[in-house]
């Protein structure tokens, strides 16, 4: 699957980390829609996940990429793991 | 790119449509994190999405699936569109 594919592009070193991502496209077929949805979209996501965790700004990494019929956002957010332990799972 | 193969895949009939896709993945590595982050994200985020427009309970998909290291979230929105002529872009 696709999302997969997608998600496995960065995860090639094998280090403790924790990470979100959050992929968002608006795809329109009229013209003169809400085209600014994605933008607004990416300051309100990004405030509700805050409220979750410490998003520091270097820690994020934002691509936007405004299209006539589609317009895409990635966030990509590495979480900074409390706990240095990093003892394999059983 | 692997987002827009994604996309691609319920693009095939020509119609007028407006439609919003999330994806979200949290990647965990230690175990006992934060394992209910992408449900607790799921709610924040469709209500910030149903902020800004009338998000019917049949128009959503959601698909939700959590995995030891990592958890996905898809939700697809079909967004009622209230213009109803369907004139090409030009």
């Amino acid at each position: 699957m696709n999302i997969f594919k997608f998600l496995n592009r960065r995860t090639s070193a094998p280090v403790a980390r924790e990470r979100l991502q959050v992929l968002l496209a608006h795809e329109r077929t009229i013209v003169g829609g809400q085209d600014d949805l994605v933008a607004t979209l990416r300051e309100e996501i990004l405030a509700v996940i805050a409220k979750h965790m410490a998003v520091e700004h270097d820690n994020v990494q934002i691509k936007m990429d405004r299209g006539a019929s589609v317009s895409t956002l990635e966030v990509d957010i590495e979480i900074p793991t409390a706990k240095t332990g990093m003892r394999p799972a059983a």
